[in-house]
């Protein structure tokens, strides 16, 4: 096989990186924004590969931002790229570049770089949950990614925790990504605020979930409130995924999760609250992953990789 | 290979049937009550094996209500056999029989039998929901069993779907299992009544989710509503489950999947209401179970099939 070149598509940059066939350290890295700059995204997007480019590439692997279908590699929809809809990703990159190309959710090819090359490591049955501005998820089971028929499973944020409540960015009430994701618990507090609670905060739209742990590591008593009432409904929502996927471990990702105990200790106490039978967490694994910003980049190695050892098989 | 003896242990029967190596057909087919009679319960099954067994018979393969290990072939706790904590099965089985013996979980072997041999051929994506006086799943994933780490992966009843809802029979609140079960529609009624709604349905202790449905299909609006609100929490959860697995097919078994629309309307109306995507229910199909009383049997044989397989890779 040879070199591998992987793409991360976020809101926010893309990145790309050459890998040699055998290694794990990119021996190119290049990034830019996503949305500025000139051209469209995928005139950047394609300047930004040209720059890594060599001829030994033999397959480009991209996570991105979903949903998508990894089958046609057609972008369904990218919260962050308006023009992306049904944007046939995959086949304008074989267009040009001439090699296979292999897509995935950002999501679930970060679950697969963390089983591969991070926290997950001689696991067989995993779950990646990423916390940030959404919630998103990536399921190992018996040592397969958990695709789904079209590629859209594993939307581990899109479970309801709270009938009817708050509006998630899907359109749906009261979804996991809708009460405990960061702008979920900035949302909160300003809810709050405008009911007359008081604070060391006060009501300004630019309000992020990292001010509000800043406030509650001071000793906030409404900031400290929303980050348990986030916890809280993790840990409901985590024992439905044990009861329903029985992993051996739980890594979690994303700005979020870098919260430390003030998310965690009540999401540790709500999970064993709610957790059915002492087998689901016997042996359990709660951690954090440890590819940081590179699990785009290395789960789409990665996935390039499986895809290698399919095709071989 | 030779033939396959498969049982099925259910809370109110037992049963036993021998089949040629490579048909569905059984040549001998035995059952007894599981609770009364003389001698324990494995007693009990063993007579039952003795009555069917023929020395060809080279594996066993049981399909049992859980929470079990199919790794170890413990029974951790069996809700309907009172003496059967943590009870090693499978050890006992095989020291007697000096064969081979499988076990699954009944409604994940009965997933499993509908995939191959019923109303889930063709399809690489399942899910099938059992809805009778429990709710149990079972899950294909990319043409795999779910199982998770220790095999007590797919208890699709056990999500909460109210939180701080009604009573579990595990123990929690407001799972899937404690609203949408035959027990717990009847419930639903009977709560109602006490509350002084009016209906054609008397209290008594001994309503059951199949009078309601009498009392539904003659007209009794309470018997209506209480139909409707199982099949929307239903519904409801269907979504988080194509969310979470994106199947091809959802197969519905058990006895309250067998009242028609008064169930089925209701959970369709919800479904659609709550899907957040129409790339989930593009392509899906709904449909009921197709073996019956034989799936547990069924799932059995094709647990033993597909053990077989995969010693052999």
């Amino acid at each position: 096989m040879g070199a591998i070149l992987a793409i991360d598509i976020g809101g926010t940059q893309m990145r790309v990186a050459l890998y040699p066939p055998q290694d794990i350290q990119p021996v190119r890295h290049q990034r830019t924004a996503t949305r500025s700059g000139s051209g469209t995204v995928f005139d950047r997007l394609t300047a930004l590969i040209d720059s890594v480019w060599d001829d030994g590439v033999e397959v480009i692997s991209v996570a991105s931002a979903g949903p998508l279908d990894p089958e046609s590699g057609i972008i369904l929809s990218s919260p962050n790229i308006p023009g992306w809809i049904n944007f046939p990703l995959g086949e304008r990159l074989a267009g040009r570049y001439r090699v296979p190309i292999h897509i995935g959710n950002d999501a679930n090819l970060a679950a697969l770089g963390e089983w591969k090359y991070g926290a997950g490591r001689g696991h067989n049955d995993l779950l990646y949950i990423t916390i940030s501005t959404g919630i998103g998820g990536g399921v190992i089971s018996n040592g397969c990614l958990l695709l789904g028929h079209h590629g859209l499973a594993a939307e581990l944020g899109h479970i309801t925790v709270l009938p009817d409540g708050p509006l998630c960015p899907c359109g749906q009430r009261g979804h996991l990504e809708a009460v405990a994701s960061g702008p979920a618990i900035s949302a909160y507090v300003l809810e709050r605020l405008a009911g007359g609670a008081t604070s060391s905060l006060s009501a300004h739209p630019g309000l992020d979930a990292q001010q509000v742990a800043e406030a509650a590591r001071a000793g906030d008593r409404l900031a400290v409130e929303a980050y348990a009432r986030a916890g809280e409904a993790l840990g409901r929502a985590l024992a439905d995924f044990l009861h329903i996927f029985n992993p051996s471990i739980v890594i979690f990702g994303g700005g979020v999760s870098r919260s430390g105990g003030l998310f965690f200790d009540p999401l540790k106490t709500s999970l064993a609250k709610h957790v059915m039978e002492p087998g689901y967490t016997r042996e359990l694994v709660l951690t954090t992953a440890q590819l940081g910003d590179e699990a785009g980049l290395l789960g789409a190695l990665a996935h390039a990789h499986l895809k290698r050892g399919a095709n071989q098989a």
